[in-house]
Formats: C-alpha cells, sequence, structure tokens
C-alpha cells in the first residue's frame, strides 16, 4: 500500500491524511467496503458501492462520486501499486465536524481507497477449515448499526481478537435472544440435509455481499437455500458449517469451541459453492476483459 | 480550535492530520475523553484520565505519556486557543494498522488533545430542563464496549440525532431486557422519595465521572444514593429525574416522550446537586490556582 487514493487525488501513504476533527477519527461516522480485486477489478464492484451508497444514505452522508469514477478510483490504485490480485478497502466518513453531540458537517466527507496483497494462506485455510471461538459478548441485533457496515468496528474487531488470542480463527456472535448472528468478520451459513440457511438480517446478520450470492448460487444449484433463525445446537449438529465473506469466499467451518463440525472436515457443499463462485467471478473477469 | 495538540506537538487545525491507515480512522479503534475545563485548567481531569487507560489497556493500545504530560499539553491547548473555559476532547487510537482483521501496529498511537468553546445555552437548557425521546434501538448492556469510551460511538450519535430530529434534546437508551441504560451522551438518575438511583454498569451505563461524582455528593448530602436498574415506568413516575455528564453537569429532565416528567419542571434535586458540584469544581479551581 504505497499510493493511496484519497477524494480522487493519488497520494503517496506517507501523504494520505485525514484531518483530526474528521467525524471518522472522532466518532467511527463512517461506511466501508471490503472486496477482492483480481486481474486487475474489484470483483463486483455494483454489489459493494450499492451497500456503501445505501449505508452513506442512512448515516445522511453524501457519496462524492459516481460508481463510475470509484470504480476507475479502485483500478488506478491497484495500478498505482503494482497489484493485480488484492484486499481493496473503500472508507467514506463524514468529514471535518465542528462539534461531537450533533456533528455537523464543516467541510467534505472523505473518501479513501486503498490496496494491499491478498493473506496468500486463505487457499490453505479453505482446505483445512476453520475453528470458531463463540463470543463473550452478544451482537445487538436490534442496533442501527447491524444491517450497516460502519467504520465504528471495534466490536467486531474485539470479537475476532478475542478469537485469535485462544488460539481460534473466527468468532461466531450469537445476538441478545441466543440466536446465531453471524461471524466477526463473515456471514455463517448451515447445510442440514438438502437444506442451506443462513440467519436472516433481523437476527444481526450484516447483507453480505458474498452471502446474497452464495443463497442464489445454492438456488441454482438446486438446494433449498433460505435465510432462517439458526441456533448454536443447529450449527453443531448441522451436515457442514461454512463462512462467507468478500475476501475469503467460502471458507469452511471445522469445529466451534472444542467440539467438532461435521467430523472435523471441510464438506462437499463449501467446495461447490466455493467452485460455483469461482464460476461466477471468472466469467466476471471474462466479461471485465472483453 | 485554531490549535491542536497532536503527539505532544502543537499544530495549526489545517496540519493537525493522520494517517487514512490509522485504525482510528478506519475501524473506531480508539478511546477518548471529553472534558470541561474552566480558568484555563480541565476539571478534575484524574478522573478522565484514568478511564481513558483503563479503556486504552482494555483495547491493548499504549498510552503514549505520562497524566501529568497529558495535563500540562491539555492547558497548553486552552492558552494557544485564547480559551479559559472550554470543551476539551482527548482522543487516543491505535495508529496505523497494516490489516484490518487483526489489526496489528505498525507505528505509534495518535492521540490529540483539542479545545472548543463551551456551548452558551447550557445554563439556560439547565434551568428550563430538557426532553427526552426514547431511542428506537436498544443498548447492548452486554457489549464489551458498554464500560469502554470508544471511539466506535456512531450508535450514541445516531440515537442523539434521532432525538433532535424529532425535536427533542437527548435519546433515553433501553437495554435489551428493557431496563434503563443511559442517555445517548450522559447518565440518567432517578429521584423518588429520598432515594437517588442510577442505573449499575451491568444495566449498560457508561461509568461517567459526573455520575460518580454527583452519586458521591448526593451521599455526602444526606440522600440514599445508590446504583439501581431503573425502568421507564420508574422514570415516569419519579419525583425528578435528571441526566449527568462532564459537560452539562447536571441537567433537569422534564419530559419522556410526549409524558411529562416531575410536573414539566425542573427539580429541586437537581438544582442542589448541581450547586453542590458547582461548589466541587470551584473548591478544585482553588486548589489549582494556589
Amino acid at each position: 500500500m504505497d499510493t493511496v487514493c484519497l477524494n480522487g487525488e493519488f497520494l503517496p501513504l506517507s501523504q494520505a491524511m485525514v484531518s483530526v476533527t474528521d467525524a471518522g477519527f472522532l466518532l467511527g461516522d463512517g461506511v466501508f467496503e471490503t472486496m477482492r480485486a483480481e486481474e486487475g477489478h474489484p470483483l463486483f464492484p455494483a454489489d459493494h458501492f450499492a451497500r456503501l451508497a445505501r449505508g452513506a444514505r442512512s448515516l445522511g452522508i453524501a457519496v462524492p462520486c459516481e460508481p463510475e469514477e470509484l470504480l476507475a478510483w479502485c483500478e488506478q490504485v491497484l495500478d498505482a501499486n503494482g497489484l493485480t490480485d488484492a484486499r481493496m478497502r473503500v472508507t467514506l466518513t463524514r468529514g471535518p465536524v465542528r462539534s461531537q453531540p450533533i456533528a455537523e458537517r464543516e467541510g467534505a466527507p472523505a473518501l479513501a481507497v486503498t490496496a494491499t496483497p491478498l493473506d496468500p494462506r486463505l487457499g490453505e485455510e479453505r482446505a483445512q477449515g476453520w475453528r470458531l471461538a463463540v463470543a463473550p459478548h452478544l451482537r445487538n441485533e436490534r442496533s442501527p448499526l447491524a444491517s450497516i457496515k460502519a467504520t465504528s468496528y471495534l466490536e467486531s474487531l474485539l470479537a475476532r481478537r478475542y478469537a485469535r488470542a485462544h488460539g481460534f480463527d473466527e468468532a461466531l456472535l450469537l445476538n441478545t435472544v441466543g440466536a446465531v448472528a453471524e461471524g466477526a468478520m463473515a456471514n455463517v451459513f448451515a447445510v442440514r440435509d438438502e437444506r442451506i440457511s443462513t440467519p436472516p438480517a433481523a437476527d444481526g446478520a450484516l447483507p453480505g455481499t458474498m452471502r446474497a450470492r452464495i443463497l442464489k448460487l445454492a438456488a441454482a444449484a438446486g438446494w433449498d437455500a433460505r435465510e432462517e433463525s439458526l441456533s448454536l445446537e443447529d450449527l453443531l449438529a448441522a451436515d457442514e458449517v461454512f463462512l462467507t465473506n468478500a475476501i475469503m469466499e467460502v471458507m469452511p467451518v471445522v469445529g466451534i469451541g472444542e467440539r467438532l463440525v461435521a467430523a472435523g472436515l471441510p464438506g462437499p457443499a463449501a467446495k461447490a459453492l466455493q467452485a460455483a463462485w469461482r464460476a461466477e467471478a471468472r466469467k466476471f473477469l471474462a466479461a471485465r476483459r472483453q
């Protein structure tokens, strides 16, 4: 990450700075997207830009560019960093604010686009599967932030750190009524018989871009794919459990706490859906090449 | 706010900048304090610095200075801005991070000190009392952030904005089991007979510095002052309700939603405790002058 795009300007990282009065810095008052890029293109950017715009609108933050312009900035950031495959992040905050309680804007929003190399271990981890720790804290499914990918992200970060500190890969978050909400940074799916289920947004699941695509791909492949409340017991008794997000794609879960899931082995549904997703990504990239 | 102290350097606001890779900007990964300053001194800075250090420790962020140094920076910021009475904010974030999921630190934390004039309307508002809107969303009393004044502050901001957008002064937040937690940016107290109660931390109340001082002052003045769970009905039936925080001090509540509280008039307990607090502040300032 040597070159950053900040409000449409391409800057060396050392010069990509925002004011200490930026509402993002002071109050976590912003939204973000994390995207996977391949062959110099973010995958399915429209999915991400639509969610960014939805979150920004619900916070009253103006998106300072058109989707086409934002996409061009993303591709230029990849190029400037000599990256074709990357983890990209778009961060949009309210910009400088005068006073905290009302946070009146006194300048333009800040929009930053960065790209870093993808974690090379993800493929191997996908072959082995992840182990989840049940987070000691609960996801508030009735928070106004439950459906917004906001930069007030510390709860998720703490859950992930808790899992890592205890030797697990990711945290599983239950909601305030004890149902499964999501992973700290991923959505959760369970496979039971021929049914593939993922918790509804009302249970505290962020509307993941990959979650939506996997639901569609699963239905297209003949599974009964649906949003449905899940309990921890449902996950422990499932044929398979897997996580999804835009960076790691479809990640099998082989354990939760000290219990094995699906006999501790990645299962065929996760593998098939990962392959279906890769086929969709290849198709997208082929269209971009033309 | 023309001069800001950033990591011990005194800078014009236009040059007080942090990296777009700062974990505070990206992830709301930081803590802050808001303090009232008078006569060129923050009031009871030790209360605030102790909470800042506690929050930073629980997040694994190193406080990059001693309390004496931080206090000197605060006083110098006041001086540089020609302010004696002010609203001060100390913001401490993890600093630049390499990758989001684990957020490994790759540089020093960022610590910013700012001062802005106090809102001149607060005295008048205290004489009239505030009206609260019941927030449509719940405070998660089991969040790891419930007891940390974190820069992932968007939930509180949204609750306050909701109240203001609906013609109220502040929001009242209930927790996930329906008990009163706190205001969006203040602690809540109820006066019933000779008892003064405020929700315990376990109900989702931030351990406010003013909350602790008011509990002590109330006990010293002969009230039965205690932490105790409160329901919305308790507040509506109370002799008095008031809010506290370090900036507005003791703010009477005269209405919740469309209902009057305490017949719609500021009450004697809030007035007496505000006076007791002012006496304590005067004593503190007298000691600083020597």
